[in-house]
C-alpha cells in the first residue's frame, strides 16, 4: 500500500521535501510526483544574482538532479503548471490537459516578485509582461540580463532598497556597472534598519560605488533604447534615471493563487497550522514562501504577532524537513503516529545579514527604539525601573568610519540588533540574539571585537551557527574538514553548510584555512 | 623711586596679583594698595558652595592673610568700596570719603550674580535686596544660610541649571537636602552640553536625589514662610516648587560699572589688550571676572572668536602672574623692557568638569554636531571629504548605564567632546583636548579605559594636567609627595594644586596614596 503525495512547485524547499521522502520512495510507501513550472529542476534562486554579476555558475546553483530523482522512482514534471486543484475528486488539472490525483497535496508554489504598477510596464500581477531591459531577476534568464549589463559594463538601476536589491546592486556595482539604487525611503533598508544604520549605510554604499537615490517616487519606465530597450526610470519630481538596465527588486509575493482557487483560507500566504496542514484540509499542505503559519486559536503563543512569510530559505528548509517526517510517518505509521511527533518548532526571529564584499551589515528584532527614548520618560511613580523588565538601548554611532552599532535589550537580553561596519561585533549579537544571552552590562565591551589589536577570527565558539539557512554549527563544519573536506563545495555536499543565500562562505573558507594551516603548524 | 600701584577688589585674583607682586614690595620698587568689599580677605569663591554643604571650612577657604600681607608692606584695606576713579587727577574716591591717588590702577572686581527679575525680589542689579530664605550662593554669609538648610535637613530650590547650581544641588542632597533644580532649558547645562548628554545627565541627577525640573519659566518668589521666608517658587504654568531655601545660580555679570564710569571701554567685560590693559589708558589694568581680553585690532587672530570672561579662576590666575612681572618690570625697568616681555598667553579653550561625587561630567569645545550630520551631506563635488578638514563626530549612548560620550573631531583632532559617567575617557579626553593630539582611527578604543576589566588609576601620564585651576602636572604633585607632602592641604600649599575649584583633590589624594602605597611595597 502506498501513499500518493504531489508536490506542486520544484524550488529549493520543494526539492529538501523531495529529498527526506526518499527513503520513503524507495521503501515504496509513498508514490512521490513533483510538479515543477520552469523546465529546469530546482536551483538555489537565492544566488541568481551571484550568477548574474558572474560570481557563480549555473552548476553551482543546481540543488536536485531530475534524472537522479527519477532513476530513485520520483515522478518528476517539469515545465508544467497546476492549472486548478478538485479537491472534491482530489485531482489536479494540469496545464497539458491532463488530471493526476493525489491523497496529499503539497502546495510549495513559493513566491513571484512584486511588479511595481508604473507606466511602461504591464502591472498584471499573474503574467507581468515586462520590456527589453527590465527584469525582476528571479530566474536563470533574468541572470543571464544582468550578466550581459554587468560585463558590458553597463548603467543598472535597481528599484528597490531592500536587503536583495542592495545586495545585487553593490555585486554588479564591483563586477564593474555603473549601478544606482532607486527607493521610496530616507535611506535603504527601511523596514530594516533604523535611522542611524540607515545613514551609515548611506554613506558605505556611495563609498562602495553604489549611487543612492532617496525619497524617490517613480511613475514611469521609459523605454527609447536600442529595440525599445529600458533607457530611464522616471521619477514624480521630473528628474530621470538613466540606464541600460532596469531591475525591479520590489519584495515579493506568495503565490497563492491556486490555493485560494480551490476555497483553501489564505491571509499574506496559505494558511497552515503548526503541522504545515491547510485549515480545515488536514491532507493538504503548504510549505516555504508561499506558506503563512498561523493555526487558527486565538490563544496560541507561538502564533502571537505572526507574520507573513519571511521570504528566507532557512525557514522553508526547516518546515520541509519537518513535514518530509510526517508524511513519511503518515505513510507507514498512520495518523495516530504521525501527530504523536512533536509539531514544527517555532522559527526564531529572523537575523538579516546585508551579503556584500564591502559592507558588513547584521539586523534582527525591533530596531525603533532610540537611546533617549525611556530615559527621558521616567517611570510615573518615580521609582526605579524594574530592571528585568525595562528596555534599554545602546548604541556607538562613528559614521566618520562607516561604523554604527545599536543593542536594544530588556532586561539585558536583546531584542533588536543593528550593526554595521564592525563584523566582528555583528557576528557576537547575532549568537547573543539567537540564544537570547543577557549582555554584559558594561555593552562597550562588544565593540573591542572590532578593534584594531583583536587577532583575526576572534568569535570562534564551535557552537555558534555559520551557516544559518541551513542550521549547521562552526562544529560541524570543521568536523567535515577534519574528515577530508578542503573547498566549499565540498563543505556543503557533506554538511549543506552554504548551500543558501551563500552569506557563510567566507566564513567556511576561514575554518578550512584554518584546519590546514593548524596541520601545518604541527 | 617707587610705583603707586592700587588693585581695586580682593578675591582669589586679586590676592595671586598681590603675592606675585610681593618681592617687588619687598625691594620697594612698587607701594601697592588692595582696596577689598568685604571684611574678610580673599577666599575661595569657588568653594563657597563646599562650605555651605558643610564639607569645607572658612579656614581652608582662605587665600589671603591680610595681617601678613600688611607686615610685608602692603596696604590692605578691607571693607571699603571705591565710588568713582578721577582719571584726570588719577585718584580713587573711596567709600569713607578718602581719596587715594594711583599710578598703575588694576580692577580685579570680578562679578556678580545675575539675580533673575522676578516678582517677590527686587531686581536692582547694583544693590539686589534678597527676602529671606533666597540667596546667590555667593560669599561667606550665603554659605552659612545653606549650611543652616542642609543641616535641617529641609527642602532647597536651585534656580539655575549651570555647572555651579548643579554641583551645589548634588552635594546639598548628598548631605541630606532635600533638592530641586529648577531651569529654563530641556536639561540642565544646556549652554555647554548636547541633547544625548544633557538626557543622560539629567537621568543621573535623578538617581542621585535631585529633582530636575526642565522647561521652567519662573515668575515669582512666594515667602509666606516664617518672618516671611522664602515659601516657593512659582512657574508660569502655575505650578509651585515649594522649599525652604531658594538659591539663585543665573549665572554672573563682570562688575564694570567703576570701569565703564570713568568712560573706559567696555563690552560684557572691561576690554584690556594682550597686556591687560584696558583700551586708550595703559596705566590701568584689568584682571579676572571683570576684564575682557579683546585687543581691538581686527586682524587679531587670538582675539578671533573671543567671547566674554570665562568666570573660571584659572585664566585669572594666569593674567595675574603675567601682571605682576609686568607692573614689577614697569617699575623696576620702564616701559621699554616690560613690553619687551611676551604677552600674556592666549587661554587655551576651557573645559568643564563636573565636581559631584556621584556623577562624572567632563564637556569641552563645541558640541553642536551630531553624527549624521556630516555624513547625510556629501560634499557637493562627490569626491571623498578632505580628510584634513571634515568633521566627524562619533558617539556612545548607553543611557541605562547612565553612561554617554560625544567626540567631535576636525582631521582627527577633538574640537569638542562631552562624556559623562565615564571618568577616565573623560580624563583621557581631556588629555587630547588640551593637547590638540590626533585620537585613535578607532574612537571606540577610547571607551575602554571606563571598562570593568581596568585597573584603576589607568591615566598616570605624568605630564598630564591634574589641577587645571593652577595649571600643575601631575609630576609636579608626585615631586611635592616625594619630598614629604602627605595631605591635600600640604600639596596645595606647596604647589598651588587643588587651590581652586577643589575639583581635582580626589586626583591629589590618589598620587599620596600610590606614593606611600609604593613605599610600603619597596
Amino acid at each position: 500500500m502506498s501513499e500518493r503525495v504531489v508536490v506542486v512547485g520544484f524550488g529549493p524547499v520543494a526539492a529538501r521535501l523531495v529529498e527526506g521522502l526518499l527513503p520513503a520512495v524507495r521503501r515504496g510507501s509513498v508514490n512521490l510526483m513533483v510538479l515543477g513550472q520552469e523546465t529546469e529542476a530546482a536551483y538555489n534562486r537565492v544566488m541568481v544574482a551571484e550568477l548574474g554579476v558572474g560570481r557563480s555558475t549555473a552548476e553551482a546553483l543546481a540543488i536536485a538532479d531530475a534524472a537522479e530523482l527519477i532513476a530513485e522512482g520520483v515522478d518528476v514534471r517539469l515545465g508544467v503548471t497546476v492549472k486548478r486543484v478538485d479537491r472534491a475528486r482530489q485531482r489536479l488539472v494540469l496545464s497539458d490537459g491532463s488530471t493526476e490525483g493525489y491523497e496529499r497535496l503539497v502546495f510549495a508554489t513559493g513566491a513571484r516578485p512584486v511588479i511595481p504598477n508604473l507606466t511602461g510596464i504591464n502591472p498584471d500581477p499573474a503574467h507581468p509582461v515586462l520590456p527589453a531591459g527590465v527584469t525582476a531577476l528571479r530566474d536563470l534568464r533574468d541572470a543571464a540580463m544582468l550578466h550581459r549589463a554587468v560585463t558590458a559594463r553597463q548603467r543598472v538601476v535597481v528599484l528597490g532598497g531592500g536587503v536583495l536589491g542592495l545586495e545585487t546592486a553593490l555585486a554588479a556595482a564591483e563586477e564593474g556597472a555603473q549601478t544606482t539604487v532607486v527607493h521610496s525611503g530616507p535611506h535603504p533598508m527601511g523596514r530594516n534598519i533604523d535611522r542611524g544604520g540607515g545613514a551609515v549605510l548611506n554613506a558605505a554604499l556611495r563609498t562602495a560605488g553604489v549611487s543612492v537615490v532617496s525619497n524617490a517616487r517613480s511613475t514611469a519606465v521609459e523605454h527609447n533604447g536600442p529595440d525599445g530597450n529600458f533607457s530611464a526610470l522616471l521619477l514624480d519630481d521630473g528628474s530621470r534615471i538613466e540606464g541600460d538596465l532596469l531591475l525591479l527588486s520590489c519584495g515579493v509575493r506568495p503565490r497563492i493563487e491556486l490555493a485560494e482557487g480551490c476555497g483553501l483560507p489564505v491571509a499574506a500566504g496559505i494558511l497552515v497550522d503548526h503541522r504545515l496542514r491547510t485549515h480545515h484540509e488536514p491532507h493538504m499542505f503548504a510549505i516555504g514562501d508561499c506558506a503563512e503559519v498561523r493555526c487558527g486559536s486565538s490563544g496560541c503563543p507561538d502564533c502571537k504577532g505572526a507574520t507573513a512569510p519571511s521570504g528566507l530559505v532557512g525557514p522553508g528548509w526547516r518546515q520541509a524537513e519537518w513535514l518530509a517526517g510526517y508524511l513519511e510517518a503518515l505513510a507507514e505509521d498512520g495518523q495516530e503516529a504521525a501527530d504523536s511527533l512533536p509539531p514544527l518548532a517555532k522559527e526564531p526571529p529572523g537575523v538579516v545579514v546585508l551579503k556584500a564584499r564591502g559592507i558588513n551589515l547584521a539586523v534582527a528584532g525591533d530596531n525603533s527604539a532610540e537611546p533617549w527614548d525611556d530615559i527621558l520618560c521616567p517611570s510615573p511613580d518615580g521609582l526605579p525601573h524594574d530592571r528585568l523588565q525595562h528596555r534599554e538601548v545602546a548604541q556607538w554611532a562613528d559614521p566618520g568610519h562607516g561604523r554604527y552599532v545599536k543593542m536594544t535589550t530588556r532586561g539585558g537580553v536583546l531584542q533588536g540588533l543593528v550593526s554595521v561596519g564592525m563584523p566582528r561585533t555583528a557576528a557576537e549579537l547575532v549568537v547573543l540574539f539567537e540564544r537570547g544571552a543577557e549582555l554584559p552590562a558594561d555593552r562597550s565591551l562588544l565593540l573591542r571585537l572590532d578593534g584594531t589589536d583583536q587577532p583575526a577570527g576572534a568569535n570562534n565558539d564551535p557552537a555558534r551557527t555559520v551557516c544559518r539557512c541551513a542550521g549547521v554549527s562552526g562544529a560541524a563544519i570543521e568536523e567535515s574538514v577534519a574528515s577530508g573536506c578542503s573547498s566549499v563545495p565540498e563543505v556543503s555536499k557533506a554538511t549543506r553548510a552554504g548551500t543558501g543565500c551563500g552569506g557563510c562562505h567566507e566564513d567556511i573558507k576561514g575554518i578550512i584555512e584554518k584546519h590546514f594551516q593548524g596541520a601545518v603548524a604541527a
